[in-house]
């Protein structure tokens, strides 16, 4: 497998192209992020979790995205009621395991809604995929306290697990898909962990590229890289400027709308490997 | 009817000096943008739920601000019991039918909120409005897929119906009253649909103008021509600072808190016409 | 008592190396904004409310906040269930009775919940404390309808019946310890009123600072002051170029996390006192 600038950035023209519909089940912190992180790469969001509508809206989006950040009883029912229509209607599904391993209860979350269907894609940090892979881990909140080349076996059992795409975000980004793809990523920065919603936006800019790139390994690098570079340059635009992480929200959305093919080639760092 | 420059600037002064307390029962996403909005205008927000209080946070608010955009049963129930006080009350009421004609569960909702009480403004997009009037529309989304000036024959219908205003949202905003009167707003910028909750605020802005100025018509049309102005403003100092969607966002909350008279009266871009 | 620059300062540091994980259970509104005013000055969020696992996670925790801004039945209980473990487990909590006293159900609320513990510090505007200390108080939505000078005796027997630190804010920001403890703050901006969620993260932030320093007067001081100088940096900044109340959310949050022991110690307007 190779992987050019020019498939990448073909990639994000689609989203803005097609602006898919991506139907998120979100948490409650990360939800105005999110809803504008797509906009802002030209994608649609649409978020609804009563059981009343959810299989309906399902059925409108192109793309199902869950997390489970801020899970309850009624909303993990949301998330069955939703994946299972996604599955029924072949569209790609994103599952962001929030804080897996750091209660039972989100271990038993995750195994339900695997139980369900398996993603297309599961993006999280290490921790989060080593909990969900079964690897004993001690989550420490919603931050990873493993690193993330320690996660990259437990992502690869996962990926055989699941037949599809998982997503291991760290300082190193790895993709690894079921079919042995193995994609290393070594854009972004420190600043975007000190942002809260930034890895619950990754997992819905994924969702998006996964509509316009049925190849859904090289979706995830075309949305990761993008997330990861626009953060580089909001991050030395925020330095330069002496301004903070309050500043860089702003600008990391700005980076995502405007990102031009230049400063994206010139800056991209993705090894392709297999597995 | 005419209505001059001065009389939607009178609107603005009053909610800055008399700061109309606002409960909103709104979605997720828009809650936090919602409620510094209020503030940037000078008006107050409240967001209360819970079925022990609502209708006691309605008795203590001088306007209700009913939004759909993630609904679901417990919070449809929420809204019933506030419209039923607030129409008992008299204060005025707004329905944002986001995402109406999505999803069955929707157009239930909201015909449930109407047989309670006839909102004294309902706002929506389009296809919203369309879709409230009972005219067949398919709705993508909580984006609007049908032009705004189709739908100025479903309002004046809806309008008939509630006996109040309808404003349909879009390139031009159309604000029509059930006696007769029919504004149209030419003020705005296309970024403003890529900023999450903008439309949001929108009906939390009209709830705020309706409380100082009975005339809920011009309150409407006071309110969305100073969010268009701002959005003006804002997008063209972004643009010219080469930021983005991103960006925006925090210049539009400044242009609602600083907005001037002369800025607001040499852009104001309003037709008052009759139906 | 006295307290010096150096005693608030070495604080902050310690919040900046430990990062102590605070475990919210907030407001709808304010969930984003704390979120990020956490990390800002370098401590972790997390945020769970399910009744099946919000005790797990208030065992991991370091503190706990709860704030009733959108309270219901469930929120209710799941911080019932949360407080008591921290109080089992010796952690420090904060209880913000956003809105007491503006409807029946709050003032039950809150009884709930001191009925399970006291918790650490109790912080809010001087209508709410005055509420929460069972003064008849007419509080308009959340705003503050009392001045502070008012409520201060309130807290003090608030303070007395819990044996904790109560801390009443306004244009001086009082800090009352059942020690006979008075700090008097007098840092801050009226900007900061009209920002949501700033008193919200400024519970989120005296819950950090109560993890490294087990003096909580002392504590809540340092997140007070920190947020009140953070605040008057920001607003200061935001003036001088023209900007509004928009622009500051980001500021505020580039103060929170960039704030120089130099301009810290330079403006600091602190009184010590006993009562």
């Amino acid at each position: 497998m190779t992987l050019s600038v020019d498939e990448l950035w073909e990639d994000l023209l689609a989203v803005r192209a097609q602006s898919p519909l991506v139907h998120s089940i979100t948490n409650l912190v990360a939800m105005n992020f999110n809803a504008n992180a797509l906009p802002a790469v030209g994608a649609s969001p649409v978020m609804a979790h009563a059981h009343e509508e959810v299989a309906d809206m399902a059925s409108i989006a192109q793309a199902l995205v869950l997390n489970i950040g801020t899970l309850d009883a009624y909303q993990v029912e949301a998330m069955r009621i939703a994946l299972a229509r996604a599955k029924q209607r072949g569209i790609p599904s994103v599952l962001d395991p929030v804080g897996a391993g750091a209660t039972p209860y989100r271990n038993q979350a995750v195994e339900a809604l695997l139980g369900v269907a398996s993603p297309s894609v599961v993006r999280g940090n290490a921790s989060e995929i080593m909990s969900v892979a079964g690897v004993a881990v001690t989550t420490r909140g919603v931050d990873s306290s493993a690193a993330a080349n320690d996660a990259v076996r437990a992502a690869q059992a996962l990926a055989r697990r699941t037949g599809g795409v998982v997503c291991v975000s760290g300082q190193v980004d790895h993709v690894i898909g079921a079919d042995g793809s193995w994609l290393r990523l070594k854009n972004g920065h420190a600043w975007l962990t000190r942002i809260t919603a930034v890895g619950c936006s990754a997992s819905a800019l994924v969702g998006a590229f996964c509509v316009v790139q049925p190849d859904h390994a090289r979706a995830t690098a075309s949305a990761m890289s993008l997330l990861a570079i626009a953060g580089e340059i909001a991050a030395e635009q925020v330095l330069a400027r002496g301004q903070g992480v309050g500043s860089m929200q702003a600008l990391l959305l700005d980076r995502l709308h405007l990102m031009g093919r230049d400063a994206f080639a010139e800056r991209l760092a993705l090894e392709v490997d297999r597995w």
